[in-house]
């Protein structure tokens, strides 16, 4: 994990002495926490990681994750109480004149509160420094995603004969969830959504109990977690036949997607990803139905630091891994919406996810 | 909702305006925003409630999840992008002089975004007055964290007639959130702990591809989250026959467990629930092998804001609901830890898990 640090360290202000990663209570934690010990197993609140330039780790633990951290190339120290951490900090801080932040995962209250631990030393927000280092993905990553890629598309390709009539949302995410954990993901890499009918139109919806009817829209979004490391695909199905609505809207996200798949390379913005496929829906008759960002950044989090949004302006680059997902949605009717996971590669994209797309079960 | 807005302005500073709750990225999301509005279905990443003193709701979400917010108490403010944000803001916020902000889970970056749009305000922080209001569960509140209870009462009692030997631990982790959510919960509280033989003495740990023997502890730690509430349960197990240093440790870990019950009511501080508790454990041959809090509180998050632990100063009132978790862990050899859900009430306690208790499968 040492070269991880070093790659921080290249981007960040050269006086900075230390980068200190600071947990919070669950589920504030830093993902950086995990990218630069390697450890996968653990919560670690109120952990805190001081990473030097040379990649050296000093991590500090409660009693309770001590065992855990052992795992990790770290010095570790464990306390069993503030007043320990004071002692630790006050031991380790010493020489640390510059020390670098993530300001966007840090609590403004643990922020305060490093501030006087920490009372000799300068601070600097190393947010973007982190996020740029942890868009391009490195070999260990692409395994993991991709495995956990795998996983999802093994389960998506089950649903179609698991659908009846009359099921309910909850059993599906049920049975989803069951799948991708049975096959080896850790865990789902996030709520499992399946919802049928007019419910397909809200995009963050989970599922409820609602049952499945002749030619409703269903539609199934979910990842496996592996290691911490996430997928994310989204297939939306007609229970039945479809009518010409649903076909259209199916064919015209389809297409949407095939758009932003031709258009992703490297040296592209990805504004100018989003701003490509939400253009070719708003030319036709769905305009203004796609209401959310093209894709995101797929890694350690689910929402990986970058997406394929209006405001982006990050560059893309070889091994960046995204997710590519339009979706056209209609109050009270119902919404389509196809994600699969890409990898920048130097002449375009390899797609990470390849479970069937179909409309009509 | 409004009471709980209400109640939470009983608290803080008479001079304040309005509260305002800033969501980040997932899953830097303030359950507070939950709480406030009632919604339990979507992920809100990047939302803004403005809460009033009169229980009023000002909702700014993304176009993403304005169907979702729709079903909230609350005037909605759709953004397209960070522009509409700025002049959405711009008008609500001109006649707030005071704000009060959850210090405890905006970020840092997130905070001083915040002051350049409020650029006219003064910030408090209500980070405590909010945790506070949220310790004593409403009757809503109460319900569904009891029926995440008995789901996962129902679950921990089928673990024993799952066993046989040389089952993976990842596989009953599978068995557990399959059965959660077939009998109605929407997702697992937590990553689902399911750990055998050394494993045990891993507190934190999840689950892996190690196979079930004769003689292994079998510790499962899991938790129901029903419309965003959770329950927390844990039992050990030993497969077979236990031998004397497993029988004396659960023996320790029950009557400890027991201890604390006793010892639980209103009035009491949450230190001495930890003191009393660590200390029987602290006089037998285990002394030192307790190495985490007694318990935590439990409602929207699984850690809700307080523990039982050394540091902390909580007085309890009826209706808290807290985790009651005494474990003994030896490296390399084993943990075993017991963990229930208790409501304070009046005169001491009444218990929300019941589910079966003995060592030997």
């Amino acid at each position: 994990m040492k070269n991880r640090a070093k790659k921080i360290f290249s981007r960040v202000p050269k006086n900075l002495d230390a980068i200190v990663i600071k947990n919070d209570t669950y589920p504030f934690i830093d993902n950086n926490f995990f990218y630069l010990t390697g450890l996968d197993k653990g919560i670690f609140e109120g952990s805190l990681l001081i990473v030097y330039p040379d990649g050296i780790l000093d991590l500090i633990v409660s009693e309770l994750e001590a065992e855990s951290a052992s795992k990790a190339e770290a010095n570790i120290f464990v306390y069993k109480n503030k007043k320990d951490i004071i002692n630790i900090i006050k031991k380790l801080s010493s020489s640390l004149k510059n020390i670098g932040v993530n300001y966007t995962t840090i609590s403004y209250g643990s922020f305060q509160n490093l501030k006087s631990m920490f009372s000799k030393s300068k601070f600097t927000d190393v947010s973007q420094d982190l996020l740029k280092t942890r868009l391009i993905k490195d070999e260990i990553e692409i395994n993991l995603i991709k495995k956990a890629c795998r996983i999802s598309d093994k389960v998506m390709d089950k649903i179609p004969d698991m659908l009846h009539e009359g099921m309910y949302e909850y059993e599906i995410a049920a049975e989803i969830d069951y799948l991708m954990q049975k096959l080896g993901a850790d865990k789902p890499a996030f709520e499992t959504i399946s919802s049928f009918n007019i419910n397909t139109a809200e995009p963050h919806y989970s599922h409820g109990d609602n049952s499945l009817k002749k030619g409703d829209f269903a539609l199934f979004d979910f990842g496996s977690s592996i290691k911490k490391y996430n997928s994310d695909i989204t297939r939306t199905f007609v229970f039945g036949n479809a009518e010409k609505k649903q076909k259209d809207m199916y064919d015209t996200v389809i297409s949407a997607q095939e758009t932003g798949f031709k258009f992703i390379k490297p040296g592209v913005k990805a504004n100018d990803v989003h701003n490509t496929v939400s253009s070719y829906i708003n030319k036709t008759k769905f305009k203004g139905k796609f209401i959310h960002s093209t894709g995101h950044a797929l890694g350690l989090s689910v929402h990986d630091g970058a997406s394929f949004s209006p405001d982006s302006a990050v560059l893309l680059q070889e091994n960046m891994v995204f997710t590519v997902e339009p979706g056209i949605y209609i109050p009270k009717y119902g919404g389509v919406r196809i994600e699969d996971d890409i990898i920048v590669k130097k002449d375009g994209i390899e797609l990470l996810t390849n479970s069937s797309k179909f409309l009509e079960i």
